[in-house]
């Protein structure tokens, strides 16, 4: 019989526990074994195994984070530690390993595939959507609502007392958070990084729609943006808005947690069931996503390292609906 | 100036007011006059129309219901009763309407288009998702989440008591709702009204689940499945579950309202803009949708009275999961 | 070192968790050993206990259900049966007996105080709120809010539609619920166990609340309304109604599940810090209460049975403001 | 016809809506006409009433921020900005004017009175609940679901790293809400405003803490806290926690808004409705409050300045579960 291994690596991101299960459920159905890995690549060089049975990922699929937890492992950093990993791999019978994660995950499984020759596959997650191969990442529509619903939250108090809010959301290279929450949350503006908005182009928009007797006015700003983020902006722009009472919310961490929204939930459980599938096609080192509805297959290490194309068409009528 | 005209109709669904602002405010940008009509087409008969302008519509993305109200109009099935929704239209100098709704809307905007030559545009907005043409209908995505979030109440509840639910949510001729909460609640069992489901194969179905020790399990069942319904099924198969507390959860009208996800305020605000450039660019009689990510027109004529396929392999899928 | 149990019991209530956390880890702390029981009664009679430890209580506080799980026992309602459950805990070696839940509860625990000498503490846990002894009990506070939840999605699309709703919350002997979501979602009436409404009442508000041209009309009965609940009486104003778009909407068991609120959670962490407290103390045979913010401790043998008095000036509040 | 005035003032708080349908419909009840003022203490001077009925105060109570606005006026805090205020409520015709909202709202309110003989009556309205006479202000409850709800979040995603996450919650000048989140959501530790917590107390009880092999550790500090809040005690506890993952998160203004709790719609309902009655029964100058379910009045000029006891069982109970 076929033996498998799953971990969960990097930011955690609402919906890896629907593809765990999955995983764990979907693998019976093929008759392939799978043993889950704790904490990560640290806990892939640690050796620590688990045997997941079918009741053990019962009533998961609705809790966020991950109950094979994530860590950091600057060891798996060093071709070393990766070979201490194939050496755990090999010695536990493994002949292939799902990673559940983003970019930096990836990064690593290409490496430990290339390098020990152990077969990954990839299952993109996490809130940025910020990886190719896939149309969303599992755990971005869950960050989305839970960003939006935060920014529905200040515009009660910014309508409250007219004011001007400047709020950052996560997105440290990718704007696709900031874009959709921003259309979302009818925001006066939105500043992304995949495009240079000057101080003064920012001030003269916020000007115009000010003029226009907006009751309140919310900017919202990927934390990636490269005029520096919420602070900054703020900071620059206080003298030409003195009359305005300037406010910055930063909304951190709650972007990543929280229950799966049921699309995250959904995509979660058919990417888990595809990782398996695959495996028992005989595909290798490639990611599963689904692109126009259609489950999609792409070699690993072309998923990470590019710029994933925001929707232009929605750049544009934000700014037109504002 | 080009004058247009624009309503609500049918089942609420939320998004629809996401998509009136993106009417009113992306008329002006096309430099079109846009009116609004208020109850659907008895305002239409009544010639309740009303001049909304970019302030109107602000504060509402996030609302649900339909700030243009819905109302039943039996007139507007007679020819009688669009002759006059015609006149009304011509009396006001309206070139075309965007009707918001599902497929009574449309069955209705057809007739009045074919019998007074009046150019009316479709913007998709069901819970339901039932229509062709769009892969998602406005209001679909905020419903699936509301009952998810209510099964994920009972399952609470079932998992403290080990009990038998059996959830009926909405979708009469469609089974998009079930199939897709069902999954994203890790259901034991879904009945569609696409497939028919014979008490015998829920019985045995049921058997195999509860055999394998769950801790409780829950049916989520469309209310258009052919079997019945969950109060139909729940007293068929009292005798043979006996020994289990059987509850029956007939979610409702819930599912309509709420304020609508990210999700669905971004496809209202793309649908209620792209209605509009429709018109700009000469369209006429097509209902505008979003088919693997490009915006598509379907002649509005075809977008109902057809089956619209669910995804046999998220059926599959449920099955081998549970 | 001085030995309790404790279990859940009857229908839950969010919050039972919480109660279960600090009582596990308060008893640390007055160096008192303790043993939890599965399947409330019927655990007790089979023996099902087992020690949990201060982490097995980590990241329960959140959670709605009980993770003791609770049961019928037709059993535990016979004298022999509280004997083999009386033998249990002797042959366990526990010495008193903290039981969560409500009044069904509490009467098989004076009984098996009564009969078996177990020291019993009670702790009120039911989303009814109908127990003497503390002004609200554990899942009040949260029922409230999910069917409050639930109404204003009901309000979006009764709204939309101007319609007439007949809204049935849970509350068999009790109104507290009706009374107090009433109020929060501006029903334009409500219909309590506590009082008789009569038909000819209803329907003579209704049509005073209808003439003063409100958008839309919500009725709010409680279960156990003494005229029928929500179906009967709205098929017996069907005809005085006829212009009227009625709907029924039957909220159900979705009330008792979800994740508790902040006062039910601190409510419930107070609560079974105290009853442990009480135990310390050598109190025997009470509940443990919150009465005008302070701890109190009533007999256990009366608090159920009599009927806790709602708030009339709440009740003639509602009708003023409407 | 008797002649009252109401406005919102200050920080917005979740419910301040409710209170004004409370005012609007209550006054008819009692015969009262009542004017409503935009932009708090700044629309007073400036005149800006504007006669509010029945219906303009229909569906409010389920919104956030307040429909009256509100604004800074540094004009109010001069004698001769609150001369013109009471010469606008006098050419007005107003006798008395309710104000909402928190303890610089009744400071100037208070002045108002003493300076201009208008009867003042305050309701209390702040997330901050620090107002001396009543048990609870209006918005506390819903500020702190609002926080648990989002540390929640960050509990998922703090286990999945088994992280050390420092984060503040609203509080300048006291603790509620930090320890009834801290408690709510199992917070490891709670830093209050009310206790000077040094630095060594918090390294000590962190190491005890994370010693016990907890999952995760959160720190929840009042932003008032006197060690200077969670960017600093994070920053100065860096080197002793090197092998940790430290995050900040500041919830920041989203604690201010959003849909209130049933509790908070309820509370707001009664205060607006006792507000209008003490007018009726020629009461001047106090805040209407309720302390152990009773309606009381305090002297408007005692409900600020003063600290208001946190409920030191809870503090001591926090320290003893964690």
């Amino acid at each position: 019989m076929k033996k498998i291994a799953t971990l969960t690596s990097g930011g955690d991101a609402p919906g890896m526990n629907a593809a765990v299960r999955a995983i764990i459920r979907g693998s019976k159905h093929f008759g392939i074994e799978v043993t889950a890995v704790r904490h990560g690549y640290k806990g892939l060089i640690d050796g620590s195994f688990e045997n997941l049975q079918h009741t053990d990922v019962s009533g998961i699929i609705q809790r966020g984070g991950t109950i094979l937890k994530s860590a950091r492992s600057d060891e798996f950093r060093t071709e070393e530690g990766r070979k201490r990993a194939g050496d755990q791999l090999r010695k536990e019978g493994v002949e292939a390993l799902i990673v559940i994660g983003g970019d930096g995950t990836f990064r690593g499984a290409t490496l430990l595939s290339e390098e020990q020759g152990i077969n990954t596959i990839g299952i993109p997650a996490t809130i940025d959507n910020d990886l190719i191969g896939t149309d969303e990442t599992i755990g971005y529509d869950t960050a989305l609502n839970t960003a939006m619903e935060a920014i529905d939250k200040i515009r009660d108090t910014a309508d409250a007392h007219e004011r001007l809010f400047f709020i950052e959301v996560m997105g440290r290279d990718a704007g696709f958070i900031a874009l959709e929450t921003g259309i979302a949350s009818g925001a006066e503006m939105i500043v992304l990084p995949e495009y240079l908005t000057s101080l003064s182009e920012i001030r003269e928009s916020l000007n115009k729609v000010l003029k226009a007797r907006k009751r309140s006015s919310l900017v919202v700003i990927a934390e990636g943006d490269q005029t520096g983020g919420a602070v900054k902006i703020s900071e620059a722009l206080k003298k030409d808005f003195e009359q305005y009472d300037m406010k910055v919310a930063i909304l951190g961490h709650v972007q990543r947690g929280g229950n799966p929204t049921a699309r995250d939930r959904v995509l979660a459980t058919r990417l888990g069931f595809e990782a398996v599938q695959a495996i028992d096609q005989g595909k290798s080192d490639v990611m599963v996503g689904i692109i126009n509805n259609n489950v999609t297959f792409t070699p690993l290490k072309d998923t990470f390292g590019k710029i994933k194309a925001i929707n232009n068409d929605l750049v544009a009528l934000a700014k037109i609906l504002r």
